[in-house]
């Protein structure tokens, strides 16, 4: 076994760099462009009166979370995994939910041991795993809060709304050291939707399934002191849904390729939030004629949800990607070795997984240097 | 700006551990499958009298890097980025060969530096370049050993063959601290055609571009003391040709779910190489019929590719990927909360490339920890 060598670089950059002199590929955040992202979530929920708890699934990063919650009016944050929200509790934030089961005795146990030292909540959707939650709880002493998660239409995790999801509130009403918080009521597979109506539908219907489990719970005498769900797709329904009161927003900071596809009630592209978030790429071979190839490939961009765009250059196509490369169409053949451009990722999630840092520019001058924290973490 | 905080497990395993206890999601290589792989290349390339080069870009790992030289036959290795050079020389590889462009300024000088340590070798298709690179090795007082990439098929980075590649191997020639080492003719569009027939037609039209540029080099005085391709996908052709006499592969270490799709000359899945890579997953969710959720997504396997296939289980199929989920086909419903299953990435480069660590296992058992020493670097 070796260790990792410590060889000079691993950041392609200096606070107070001109972002021309950055290595590439690098991940590049535009704070102008986040922050204002930030700032018209916050005043779209404030206005509608719900809490946001922003997804920290997007980003894995604790400076980003940290924005948010001082700036963006987010009461807290979600994670996907129990390491993730150890780096995040590591870092500062005090108010984590699990968006997510957690069904392994060790990771369990790690969940309720950080319960020590914030406040945590996490989903659920077997009885079994309440009660392992529940010895866990009682074990180190602390207070759980869980929800139920609803199936309303993902076709993932979640039991059915309805009877399924009373019966296993009760089990958690009844059990040592967890306290029923409410319904994780998710649609994620509407959230890429494009149309916007067929997007209004399935949030309808999740609208439909989760306000009768609310109405069988309160019958039941349970209470759901949060409703949760929404995605930067389809949040202005679940916002004026009148039932769910917690948004689980993630992308809204970066934006990327993908949801450039999703379209508003007139059918243009999303276009309240901006793309944050690129990568910096350079021209490393220009042999051919009509096309010229950099230096972003797999290895620092998701593809599975379609292609990066180049940013800003209409002339200019990224038609094909490997692992190290990616070709891109120059009719007018203007693109010059070592030339630069910026590249919106296809999808933002695993795109900012692929990376240690963020570089966050401003005005062409690199201004802080954001590690990845919950990047590469196990469990 | 925080730094990345230590908070315990950044691996889900210890060495002497049953695979049964390591922590998912985990990157898992059988090493006695990977070991087979490395002897059955290393053969059959001793019988074709040819030799190998072994791609350090699909593991990213000095311990594999080592094991591909001490016991693999491989006379050295591949890298696609300078920074992974670094990582390879700092672990003690001493022959690297760039199979790709440097045309940054900071990184040619980066790359020149490197040539005080290791034999280097990287690829070329641009007078200008030509010029940069000269000029850093004579700065650094080096011989960097440069091959004339030609595209012979794979529509990427290279020179035409024939007229353009002479033009620049005699510049090389000429210049100061460069050596010209031959050609670099990879056919990588051919790796993966899924017809045996179709894929040797694509390599015997590389050879015939290739042999004819040797030939005009010959003409011009020049000899390729190295002629390099090939993949896993292809290397039986190359090895056959007569001309190409290094070899470039990657994949076969381990090999992936795309990898299966190809096929031999019986039109079966290409056989000779066994899956030894594999994400360790649990089984989080069961709360459908006839369909599991596991915690193995986009964040620890590529897709780009095509979904993971699930390891020695016909009756399941991973079916839906999400960032940090997947979904099974379970019809028989007989997976159970914490089950484990081993799966096949889509493609192995990519995969590799999401994580920090490989847990090496023999018959169930956790042997050794291998870091991806050459991950997330920059440049």
């Amino acid at each position: 076994m070796t260790t990792k060598p410590e060889i000079g670089f691993d950041i392609a950059a200096e606070v107070g760099m001109n972002l021309s002199e950055v290595g590439t590929p690098a991940l590049i955040v535009d704070l102008d462009a986040f922050e204002r992202n930030v700032s018209t979530l916050k005043q779209k929920l404030q206005a509608a009166g719900v809490r946001l708890r922003a997804h920290a699934k997007t980003h894995k990063s604790v400076d980003i979370a940290r924005y948010q919650i001082e700036h963006g009016g987010a009461c807290g944050i979600c994670c996907q995994k129990v390491s993730e929200a150890e780096a995040m509790v590591a870092g500062g934030i005090g108010d984590v939910m699990i968006s997510n089961q957690v069904v392994d005795a060790h990771k369990i146990d790690r969940l309720a041991r950080l319960a020590t030292r914030a406040r945590i909540l996490v989903c659920v959707d077997d009885a079994a795993n309440v009660d392992a939650l529940s010895a866990a709880a009682s074990r180190h002493g602390v207070t759980l809060e869980c929800l139920v998660e609803i199936d309303c239409g993902a076709g993932r995790c979640g039991v059915e709304p309805g009877a399924s999801a009373v019966t296993l509130a009760q089990r958690i009403d009844a059990a040592d050291g967890l306290l029923f918080a409410g319904l994780q009521a998710y649609q994620g597979s509407a959230q890429h939707i494009r149309d916007y109506r067929q997007r209004g539908a399935a949030i309808d219907a999740a609208v439909q399934m989760t306000r009768e489990t609310i109405d069988l719970l309160a019958g039941a005498g349970l209470d759901c002191a949060i409703v949760a769900g929404a995605g930067t797709g389809t949040v202005d329904f679940e916002a004026a849904s009148g039932i769910y009161n917690e948004m689980q927003c993630g992308s809204y900071i970066f934006m990327d390729a993908d949801y450039q596809r999703v379209l508003d009630a007139r059918g243009r592209a999303l276009s309240e939030f901006d793309n944050a978030l690129f990568i910096w790429t350079s021209i490393m071979s220009v042999a051919k004629p009509g096309q010229a190839v950099c230096d972003a490939g797999l290895k620092v961009t998701s593809a599975e949800s379609g292609l990066p765009r180049i940013f800003d250059a209409d002339d200019l196509e990224y038609s094909g990607i490997s692992d190290e490369h990616g070709v891109i169409d120059d009719p007018a053949n203007r693109l010059r070795l070592n030339d630069k451009l910026k590249l919106i990722p296809g999808h933002c999630d695993p795109t900012c997984n692929l990376h240690d840092w963020y570089i966050g520019v401003r005005q062409g001058r690199v201004e802080c240097l954001w590690p990845v924290n919950a990047r590469g973490l196990a469990l």
